[in-house]
């Protein structure tokens, strides 16, 4: 086992969740962002917030998807408690008509290199 | 602006590479992400790296991808020193194969909400 070797603190990390999307033509992003940011800032239960707009991807690889947002968790019951949450759901009847495809994906992150 | 009244620290993080796959059948994804996390350890200018399978994400939003991985850069000088790094241009060359589909995203980070 080359990983106990060579870094033996593989860790745990948090609960994360990332969602990638393409937003429909029209759609006034700056104001969603602001939004979910007003949003975030309003569930303790979001322990960090990031998110991006492709600046650099190649087309074959971006495959037409522009955002990338990344929130997480101290867990998984905290990351429920945000599913549920009334803002995240209210939020979420504003954000989901704005969108024209979207990846979601939900896990326990695999913390192999943290920064220093 | 609401946003400078509810939180004037909206600042630049890092340089995010996210990259989301779906690998083909009969791949054996514990030892690529064994050699992924090797070639992360030989080259520094990668800051972070974490990693991930989804457990949660509901099947319409997850739309068959079932890994995210995440690198974090000091800037898009160190990320491009990465994309010409011979470790990756030789990790690629198995890790490309292995792809049935692959969404990548390379953006400067806003980070709006940091870990407490």
């Amino acid at each position: 086992m080359w990983r106990k070797e060579l870094h033996p603190v593989v860790a745990m990390g948090t609960f994360n969740h990332y969602v990638i999307v393409k937003f429909k033509d029209g759609v006034a992003v700056d104001d969603l962002i602001q939004g979910l940011e007003k949003m975030v800032f309003g569930i303790d239960h979001v322990k960090s917030f990031e998110w991006g707009k492709d600046i650099e991807s190649h087309d074959m690889l971006r495959q037409g998807f522009t955002h990338a947002f990344l929130m997480t968790f101290n867990g998984k019951e905290e990351f429920n408690a945000f599913q549920t949450h009334p803002n995240h759901l209210e939020f979420s009847g504003v954000f989901s008509p704005a969108i024209e495809k979207i990846v979601v994906l939900d896990f326990p992150s695999n913390l192999v290199k943290a920064p220093a």
